[in-house]
């Protein structure tokens, strides 16, 4: 498939080196074009599937660069995160609770299909579910239930995501960034980033 | 056991009842006295372990009328959430992100030693782990470590909540209160309130 993964920090690097290993045909866009990396316009144009991986800070100047006629009607997985670590560590976030990232880049982008996704679970996780040490739940979260099948799919086909929980709507991004904020937390509690949650239910 | 329940909501009465049903000695306070109710002065003053169960917009006010004398000393298992209903549904959170409700219970009773706990979970669950449909986990958030020992205990001893896991200080409050907004998308997704999340790692 023909991807454009945007941003080359380490959740970029590890979803283009994943995917690169499955036989995906990819550019990876940068702010800075060099060695591996083209300009976020190129990775746009290229993909029939775009991953938004850039900074969330950056994120919809990343976007802005990239283009919007080179992403209209495409989807755009958007895994980022909108992290404030201004303050240090923990980080809080930068738009939260009546708000969210993901509804800031589908309002930027009316024409793209933004599907919220892998935004809860560290950047080695995402590509391989089996690295939590279990089963565990991904969600997605948009407002084109074709682009989210598409997403559910993508997700278990190559990364092995065999649960994959539908939240809703692009504005159900606002639970799984906050949830972040949680994430922190366990991090801190568990000592290690390899972990997930899974939804138990009656 | 001498508790106090502060709170005759659809929460303070789940947890009432159970704790009722269990043996324990109790008085359920509430802003207005009646019934089975006292005045929270009156449950606080009784407890040796005190549950805030008051809804979380007025849970500030309630704990003024219950006493920072009886409090005192005395272990105050914060079960709120500080949810905004004045939009409708989806709720969103009066305090989040940089602050939290448990914190600010905590700087409003200096000598109490506060524990969130419970607050990720719906009352029905709160008193009945397995209620989740399956092995789940609880939370811990407090800045006495002793206090958070003990309410773990009474978890796993009353309500069969075997895995708990300490968050670590009452800052820490801050994410399992922003994961409510994770929790009402996923009960809207679920269609049922009665599940949970487990921590699954490597």
């Amino acid at each position: 498939m023909r991807i454009g993964v945007l941003g080359t920090g380490m959740v970029g690097r590890a979803l283009a080196g994943k995917l690169r290993e499955l036989g995906h045909d990819l550019v990876v866009g940068s702010r800075v074009a060099g060695d591996d990396a083209q300009p976020f316009a190129e990775a746009a144009a290229h993909g029939e599937l775009i991953v938004n991986a850039t900074n969330g800070a950056y994120a919809l100047d990343a976007l802005a660069q990239a283009g919007a006629e080179n992403l209209r009607g495409k989807i755009l997985v958007d895994v980022t995160n909108p992290l404030d670590f201004s303050k240090g560590f923990p980080p809080s976030l930068f738009v939260s609770n009546t708000d969210s990232l993901g509804e800031q880049i589908q309002k930027e982008l009316p024409d793209t299909k933004v599907v919220k996704s892998f935004n809860t679970i560290n950047c080695e996780v995402m590509v391989d579910a089996a690295r939590a040490g279990g089963e565990s739940d991904l969600f997605v979260s948009g407002n084109d239930p074709e682009a989210k099948a598409t997403v559910s799919r993508f997700a278990r086909e190559q990364f092995g995501w065999k649960n994959v929980v539908d939240l809703g709507d692009i504005t159900t991004s606002r639970g799984t960034e906050a949830y972040l904020l949680l994430w922190i937390r366990l991090y801190g509690a568990l000592k290690t980033g390899d972990f997930n949650i899974k939804i138990v239910k009656k």
